[in-house]
C-alpha cells in the first residue's frame, strides 16, 4: 500500500523508489533551462540521424542489385551519385525553410500552415511513422555493427536491440537535454574515423591504380542472378539507398536551439552536414566497389565492417574503433527520434489531434507518454522484423519523402502568397525540391510497395482518421462544456441520500452519520440475497440505525447491484432538475492490499453502474482498518 | 459501454449477450429444486470417479514394474490383489461414516469436528489439491482413450484436454444438477461394455487353458531392465495403482442427494460400487497379464485399448464403443470434481477460511468462482504436464489418502467419545481403515516423493497457511467493525468541501452547485501546472464561481494530485472527530468508452490518493456528455 501512494505523499518525494532510482528526482518547471548550441555541438546533436545512415545505405543498394547477379554491382556508383544529387536538392530546399521559419519549421507546421489541415496531418502521420522506423532501423543497424565485430552475439541481436531501445527510453525519461557535449563525442569520433578510413582507402586505391603494386584483395563473393536487371530493380535499389537522406530535415525542426543568429548558424550547419554526408556516402560506395567488397549474406557482416577490416586490417584497433563509433552514432540516431516523436506528438496534442496525455510534461520535464509510446512501438517492430535492417528498409523513408514533398510544396505555396523580394527563385528552389522528392516518393511507393511499403501507405490514412476522430471528440466536449450557451444550473431543492448496507457495523454507522450531515432525507437500503439473514440485519438496524428508514430490496437473482439501480431509478425523478440523489457508500479500507481481494468488490460495481446514470452522485466514505 | 453495464441495467436482463448464450439466463433462488436420486442413478452420479480409474490403474502399475524389465510384470497381479484388499477396508470404513453422518460427511467436516481445526484444514487442503489433480488426470486419460482409437490426434492431446476442461467448466457454470439421467448413460454403458469385455476375455482364456486351442496372441513387447526389482520399486508400483481408490469417498459426501432412507441407500450403493470397481480392476489386470499385454510406450496406446482391440478385434464396433465409453466416463469423473471443489470451497468460505467470493452463488445458482478456479488450475496442470497421465500420477492420490487417514481417524475419535452400542467394533473397523490408509500414505510419500509428490507435500502446508491467514484477517475485520466496543460516531459539526477544478466549464458548475447544497464551507482549488493559464481561469471563475473562494495551488513539479493532497492535509484537523472533509470531483462521462482514454485520468488518481487517508470523503459528480 505504501508504495502505491508514494507519489501522493508530500513527505516522501525524496524517498527511495525504483522509479526515482531509474529516472531521477522530479524537476521543477523553473529548472527548464534552455541550453543554446554552438554550430559544432549542433552538428553533433542534429547530424547523427543523417550521417549514421551511411552505415547501411550503400549495403542496401547492393543487396537489391545482387539479385541480378554480381555483375550488377557496378550500378551502385551511378545510383549513389543520383542520391547525392537528390541530397543537394533537398538540402538547398531546406536551407530556405530554415530562413523562413526561424522558430522551427517541421513538416507538420509548414504543411499545416500553408496547405491546410489534411496535408498537415498527412505530414504528421508520415513523420511519426518514420520516427518509429528510424529507431527500429538505427538500433538494428547499430547492433549489426556490434555483431559484425563480434559474430557470436548475432543470435542475440533482438535482445540486444531491445536492450538499447530500453536504455535510450530510460535516458530520455530522465531528460537528456544537457547532452550537447555527450552527443559530440560519438558523432565526431564517427566522422573522424570514417574520414580516416576513406582517406586511407583512397590512398591505397590510388597506389594500386598508379603503381600497379599488388594489393591483397579480399575474395570477391559471387552471386548468381536470380532475376533480370530490370529498370524496376534499379529503381528499387535507388529507393533503398535513399534511406541515406533521412534525418536531413532534423536541423530545420530545431532552429531555436542554436545560438544567435539562429537561422544563419542553422543553415551553415545544414550545409556542413550535407557535405559530410555526401562525402562519406560516396566514399563508402566508391571504395567498396573498387575493392570488390559486396554484402555477405552468410556471415551477416555489414559492408562497412568488411570495408573497415580490409582497409585497417583485421583485428586492428582502428577497425574496432570504427565499429564502436558506428554503433554509437546509430544509437544516437535512434535517440534523435526520441526527442522528435514526443515533441511532434505534443504539438499535435496541443492542436487537439492526439490524446491530451501526449502534451503532459512529466516530472522530469519531458513528454513521458510520447517517449514510452515510441519505445513500445519501435520494440514491437524490432521483434516483428527480428532486428534485421534489410527487412525494415522497404518500410523506411516512405514517410520521410512524403513529408519532404508536402513541406516543400507548402514552401512553394508560401512564396506565392508572400511574394517577398526574390520569391521567384526561392519558389523555384523549393519547387524543384518538392518535385524531386515527390517523384522519389512515387518511385518508393511503386518499387517498395509489395516489399512492405504497403503497410506504411495503409497505416498513414488510418492514423489520419484517428487524428480527425480525436479532434472531433475534443471539439464535441468543448462545445458541451461551454458556458456560453447555458447559465448556471438551478440550485438544488431536494437531496435524497441512499446508504446501501450489507450488514450493520462501524463502517456503516460512519457512513450513516455522514449521510445525515448532508441531507435530512436519508434512506438505508439492504439488498436481500439470503432471506435468512434479513431478520438479524433489521434487528441490528433498530438498535443502531439512528431512526433512519431501512428499505429491504429483494434480489431473486442474488445480484447486489441491480436491485439498487432499480430502486434509485424509481426514486430519481429525472424531470426535476433541482433534485439530486447521492449514494453514500460505506467502504472499509484494509491495511494490506491483498486483503482487498478477500472482500466482495461491490463498491467498484456500484461505481461502475452509477457512473453512467445521469445526476446520481456516489460518495465513498472510507473506514480505515488498522490491522 | 453498453455491454459493460448490461448486468446492471434492469431492462436488459434478458437481452442477448455472449454470457447469456453460453451459461443461460439467471435463475432465481426459488428455482433451487433438490432432485433426489434413486440408487441406480446415484451409482451413475457418484461412481464415475472411482470406476473410471480402472482405465489407467493397471497400466500405471505395469509402467513402474517394467523399469525392472518385462519379467517383473507378473507382480502386477499380486499388487492388484493388495490394492483390492485395501479397497475393501476403505469401503467398510466409509460405510460407517455414511451411517454416522447421514447429512454428508466429507473428510473436512468429519476431521474438523472430531480432530480440530488444523487436521480439518489439512484434510481440506489435501482434498482441494486432489480435486484439481482428478480433473487433470481424468481428462488426460480420457483424451488418451480417444487418441488410442484415433492416433493422429495424439499431438493435439493438450488442446483436446483443454477443450474438454473448458466444456465441463461451461456446463457447470450453467448448472447441471438436473443431470442424473445424463450421467447414467455413459456410466452404465462403460460398466456394461467393460463387463462384456472381461466376460469374453475370460471365456477365451478359459478355452485356451483347457482345450489348448491356440489363440492368436498379440506380439509381447519386451522391456529391458533399467534397474533392479527392489522393494522400493514394488511399493512405487503399488502406489501408482492406488489411484484406483480415488473417488471412493464421493458417496459419503453426497448422502443427502439419495432418496430416503438416505444412509441405507447410500451404503448399499457404496458396496455395489466397490464390488464393480474390484471386479473391473482385477479383471483388467488378470487378462492383460494372461494375454501378455503390456504398456506400449511407442504407440502411446493405452493398455485398456490394447486389451479391447485384442478381445473384441481391431476395428470392431465393440472396440470403438469401449473407447468411447472410457472417454466419456473419464470426463464425467472430471465433472465430479467440478461439483466437489466448489462445494468444499464454499463450506470453507462459510467457515471463513477461503475468500468470501467462493461462497457467492452465481446467477445460475452455482458457486461460479470455485468452478472457474478449478478450471484454470487443472488447465494449468494439463499444460505443464503436457496432458500425460503417467507424469501426473506421482502427484495424484497423495491428497486423497491423507484425507482418508484423517477422516477415518476422526471417526475413531468419535466412537471413543460417543460410545454408542457396539462402538468397539465400529472403532476397530475405522481404526483398521485409518491405519491401512495411513501406511499407504507414508508409502506414497516415500516412493513418489522425488517423482512429484513433493510438490503436493510442499503445497499442502502453504495452502493451510493461506486458510489461516484468511481466517485471521476476517476475524480482525469483524472485531474492528464490531459495534459492541464502541457507540455511534459523534454528529458532524463542521463539513468542509473542496472542489478541485482544472478549468471552468459546465461540469464544474454542476459540481459546485452540488457542493453548495451539502455545505456552506466550500472552497474550489485550482492546481497550477502552467502559470500562463491561471489568469484565464481566475477571470472565468470571477464570472461563474458563484462567489465561492478559489485557491490556486502552485505545483512546481506539475503533479495534479500532490498539491491537492497537501492542501487537504493542511485543512483537515485530524484531532476533531466531528469535522469531515469532502472532495467533490467534477467528472464528465463521455458517450463512448474509448473517449475516456482521451482525457487525463486525474479522477482515478485522486480517488486512489484519498482512499487511504482517514476521514476524507470523495464524491463523484458526473456530467454526462451526449455526443
Amino acid at each position: 500500500m505504501r508504495d502505491d501512494t508514494l507519489l501522493y505523499e508530500e513527505e516522501e518525494t525524496r524517498k527511495f523508489s525504483l522509479r526515482r532510482l531509474l529516472i531521477g528526482d522530479p524537476l521543477s518547471t523553473a529548472q527548464a533551462i534552455h541550453e543554446r548550441l554552438t554550430k559544432v555541438k549542433a552538428l553533433a546533436v542534429f547530424a547523427s540521424d543523417a550521417l549514421s545512415s551511411t552505415a547501411y545505405a550503400t549495403e542496401e543498394i547492393m543487396l537489391v542489385l545482387i539479385l541480378a547477379g554480381s555483375q550488377a554491382i557496378h550500378l551502385a556508383w551511378p545510383l549513389a551519385l543520383a542520391i547525392a544529387t537528390l541530397l543537394v536538392i533537398v538540402a538547398f530546399s531546406y536551407e530556405q525553410t530554415i530562413h523562413a521559419y526561424p522558430t522551427g519549421g517541421g513538416a507538420y507546421i509548414v504543411t499545416h500552415e500553408n496547405l491546410g489541415e489534411l496535408p498537415g496531418l498527412t505530414a504528421a502521420a508520415a513523420l511519426l511513422t518514420d520516427y518509429v522506423l528510424t529507431v527500429a532501423v538505427s538500433v538494428s543497424a547499430g547492433v549489426a555493427a556490434l555483431t559484425s565485430a563480434y559474430p557470436p552475439l548475432y543470435p542475440y541481436r533482438v535482445a540486444l536491440a531491445l536492450f538499447f531501445i530500453g536504455l535510450i527510453m530510460l535516458l530520455n525519461l530522465r531528460g537528456i537535454r544537457e547532452s550537447g557535449t555527450i552527443f559530440a563525442i560519438p558523432t565526431y569520433m564517427f566522422i573522424a574515423i570514417m574520414l580516416a578510413m576513406l582517406g586511407t582507402g583512397l590512398y591505397r586505391w590510388y597506389v594500386l591504380k598508379t603503381t600497379g603494386v599488388p594489393l591483397p584483395m579480399p575474395p570477391r563473393i559471387q552471386y548468381e542472378a536470380q532475376q533480370g536487371l530490370t529498370l524496376f530493380l534499379i529503381l528499387r535499389a535507388f529507393s533503398s539507398g535513399c534511406a541515406a537522406l533521412t534525418g536531413v530535415e532534423a536541423i530545420s525542426d530545431g532552429i531555436p536551439a542554436f545560438k544567435p543568429p539562429e537561422a544563419k548558424n542553422a543553415a551553415q550547419t545544414l550545409i556542413a552536414m550535407a557535405s559530410l554526408l555526401i562525402t562519406m556516402f560516396l566514399g563508402i560506395t566508391f571504395l567498396s566497389y573498387q575493392f570488390g567488397i559486396v554484402p555477405n549474406e552468410m556471415t551477416h557482416e555489414t559492408l562497412v565492417s568488411q570495408l573497415g577490416r580490409f582497409i585497417f586490417g583485421d583485428g586492428s584497433v582502428m577497425y574496432y574503433l570504427l565499429q564502436a563509433a558506428t554503433m554509437l552514432i546509430l544509437i544516437l540516431a535512434a535517440n534523435t527520434s526520441f526527442s522528435d516523436f514526443p515533441r511532434l506528438s505534443s504539438i499535435l496534442a496541443r492542436d487537439r489531434y492526439m490524446p491530451t496525455q501526449f502534451g503532459n510534461i512529466g516530472d522530469r520535464l519531458v513528454f513521458s507518454n510520447g517517449i514510452i509510446t515510441l519505445g513500445l512501438l519501435s520494440s514491437a517492430l524490432v521483434v516483428i522484423f527480428q532486428g534485421e535492417t534489410t527487412r525494415l528498409i522497404p518500410l523506411y523513408a516512405v514517410g520521410v519523402f512524403l513529408s519532404f514533398t508536402l513541406s516543400q510544396s507548402g514552401m512553394v505555396r508560401r512564396w506565392f502568397k508572400l511574394r517577398t523580394p526574390g520569391w521567384q527563385i526561392k519558389a523555384a528552389i523549393n519547387g524543384i525540391g518538392a518535385f524531386a522528392t515527390g517523384v522519389v516518393f512515387l518511385v518508393f511507393a511503386a518499387t517498395k510497395f509489395i516489399y512492405g511499403a504497403w503497410m506504411v501507405l495503409l497505416w498513414i490514412p488510418v492514423f489520419i482518421s484517428f487524428f480527425l476522430a480525436v479532434h472531433r471528440h475534443y471539439q464535441d466536449v468543448a462545445r458541451q462544456l461551454s458556458l456560453e450557451s447555458t447559465g448556471s444550473p438551478p440550485p438544488i431543492r431536494r437531496h435524497r441520500v441512499v446508504v446501501p448496507i450489507g450488514d450493520v457495523h462501524r463502517g456503516v454507522l460512519v457512513a450513516l452519520n455522514y449521510a445525515l450531515s448532508i441531507s435530512d432525507d436519508v434512506t438505508a437500503v439492504y439488498v436481500e440475497t439470503d432471506p435468512t439473514k434479513t431478520e438479524k440485519v433489521l434487528k441490528k438496524w433498530k438498535a443502531w440505525g439512528n431512526g433512519v428508514r431501512l428499505e429491504v430490496l429483494p434480489s431473486p437473482y442474488r445480484s447486489l447491484v441491480r436491485p439498487l439501480v432499480r430502486y434509485v431509478t424509481r426514486i430519481d425523478d429525472r424531470r426535476r432538475r433541482d433534485q439530486v440523489v447521492t449514494i453514500v457508500l460505506p467502504q472499509f479500507v484494509p491495511v494490506k492490499w491483498w486483503h482487498r481481494l478477500l472482500h466482495n468488490q461491490t463498491a467498484i460495481l456500484i461505481h461502475a453502474a452509477f457512473l453512467f446514470r445521469r445526476e446520481v452522485m456516489v460518495t465513498d466514505v472510507p473506514f480505515h482498518l488498522h490491522q
